[in-house]
């Protein structure tokens, strides 16, 4: 068990981006929220997979919806907790304990939101080890875990409880009706036991976002490296570094969809990085050959201070580096690849790992 | 109290699809439905307002959706249960009658199969005196009862709960997942205590169905003209008799929308006569003159028969009259007109009253 103060969510915040490979909103907004709530209600408890009950009633709960509008339109508090309320309300059961379902700079804090406001402890782990765009993409799916009954609820009072036959459907259901309460809304879904939530989950997530925050900045302080050091706490390495030369990005479907195109510099030079997103990178090429994708890793990060930067942060002329990590082994099994391999999301390739360099 | 024989639903389908004037759903569909569930479970009873007692639960079912595919998608006779199960449940009640939302070929018969499966009684009224296409559109509404919690529930197995801040809400909610589910889906909604029904309802709206239904076979069987026997027994009148010469006709943002054009035989010779629909006949018009706009009722009977035509029914070459009508008086209110005048559905024009002949 390990508790959580204000003062740890900037770097929470930090390795949450990092890890959500562009997606799982913006942490600046994140952390924020998260840190009112804290201040309101005192620190989080943040308890090990191995520290949860088997017999806890585990509640997820997450923001979906497009990265683009979540900057502008911001939650409430309040929504995170109503959404809790409304699934435990449904299910007839008390939860325990609240949990992230994915990394990323909003989806890894506001569950300390709600977790300050119900006074119950935050499980130290995701679904995912990273983020994905669709509410089926988790392990949990892959252990026969249903995502449904989920709750949804929006910023002006609306809310629904959603069950369904299976949760490609849930995601179907739920992402019109996000479109709907203006392209994003508050979910809480994959109610879980803890014995499952321990086979389903990715151990460690928030603390380890917490170290590659704090080594992000240790770094900085010592004048190292810090896009290095942070590859480096995840397994992961550098695969491009440059300047960003375009962005074409759309809001279509509830997501943001688009492409960035990197020139890299010093030892890049002459190299173009071409990334593919829809809400998380998903494709990275390097002149115009698959490089590394989708459920591998694919960061983006300010080359001076390390900094994540979200698929809706992008801009022209930003110098970044492209980091790429290994993902959690059971996205490679094949049922792992047929839920968030690149051919799911259109790409007719086969996965390529962050550690094979194409010839 | 009255009992309903599956003998009885030949006339009130017909009945029922002529006050839909034109939505509604198709007659045939909903009567094999109905039928099919009393020959199961026994004839229904059905109640006038003023036997209901003031603190009986109602809750209303319908199918929501485009009448071009309930045609084709014929919703399972469970699914009309399960839709007021989840309501019940989520309310923490148990229903007491069972009610119709609007007159029509399929929402005027289905809540036959749910009073029929649940052995509850029907209550002998709906919610418009009429059809009208979103789901706000009802008297309810005009006395601030509110839609949801509502349930809705596909063929398939998927159903959700809706909890929002207003009905107009409610239908946006409710229109995305119905689109989702395929364009048609089952729902029950605006639950209300006996004593609210009471205020809220139009009365006797299905024993009206029966009389019109028996009026239009009793014309056919003695030579008479069943047009005017339907047209009689609501006090409307024939505007209109020709031959359908066009149909245009889309399946647009979950309803069927289009227009039809008739022109003129026997004494209408010459003229043509428009009909603007979604869903429901909204407009007539008469040689390009609004002739007679919603909240009166637009019917459409097939001149020989008196057969009511749905919208989606309409083809070349139909010989067909058009048949207007008064509505209920509180649809010509400052709020009724707000919510079902014709400026709501984007006509510009005032409402023109069915016995208002234009200069």
């Amino acid at each position: 068990m390990q508790r959580v103060v204000p003062e740890d969510l900037v770097a929470l915040a930090r390795g949450a981006a990092m890890l959500g490979t562009g997606g799982g909103g913006d942490p600046y907004i994140g952390r924020l929220l998260a840190e009112q709530a804290m201040r309101a209600h005192g620190p989080v408890e943040i308890v090990g997979l191995d520290e949860v009950p088997d017999d806890a009633v585990v509640l997820p709960v997450a923001m979906m919806g497009a990265p683009t509008v979540m900057v502008e339109k911001i939650p409430s508090t309040q929504q995170l907790t109503v959404a809790v309320q409304a699934l435990s309300r449904y299910l007839g059961t008390t939860p325990t304990h609240v949990a992230c379902m994915e990394a990323g700079g909003v989806n890894s804090t506001l569950p300390f939101v709600a977790a300050a406001e119900l006074g119950l402890p935050l499980v130290d782990g995701d679904a995912m080890g990273r983020a994905f765009p669709e509410l089926q993409m988790v392990l949990p799916t892959l252990n026969g875990v249903e995502a449904t009954p989920m709750s949804i609820v929006d910023e002006k009072g609306n809310q629904g409880v959603l069950d369904t036959v299976d949760n490609r459907w849930a995601e179907r259901l739920a992402r019109s009706a996000t479109i709907d309460m203006g392209c994003s809304a508050i979910i809480s879904l994959y109610a879980m036991s803890g014995a499952m939530t321990r086979r389903s989950f990715v151990p460690g997530t928030l603390s380890l976002c917490i170290q590659i925050g704090r080594a992000i900045e240790r770094a900085r302080a010592e004048h190292q490296d810090p896009v290095r050091a942070a590859a480096d706490r995840i397994g992961g390495r550098v695969l491009h570094t440059g300047k960003v030369v375009d962005v074409s990005r759309r809001t279509q479907t509830g997501f943001a969809r688009g492409e960035a195109s990197i020139d890299g510099v010093d030892a890049d030079l002459g190299r173009r990085c071409v990334l593919r997103f829809q809400n998380e990178h998903l494709i990275a090429e390097l002149d115009g050959v698959v490089g590394v994708t989708t459920p591998d890793l694919i960061m983006v990060l300010e080359t001076d201070t390390g900094e994540p930067v979200t698929t809706e942060g992008l801009r022209y002329g930003h110098r970044v580096s492209v980091v790429v990590a290994p993902c959690d082994e059971r996205w490679h099994t094949p049922a792992g690849i047929e839920l968030v391999g690149p051919r799911y999301f259109g790409y007719d390739v086969d996965p390529v790992r962050y550690d094979r360099i194409p010839a």
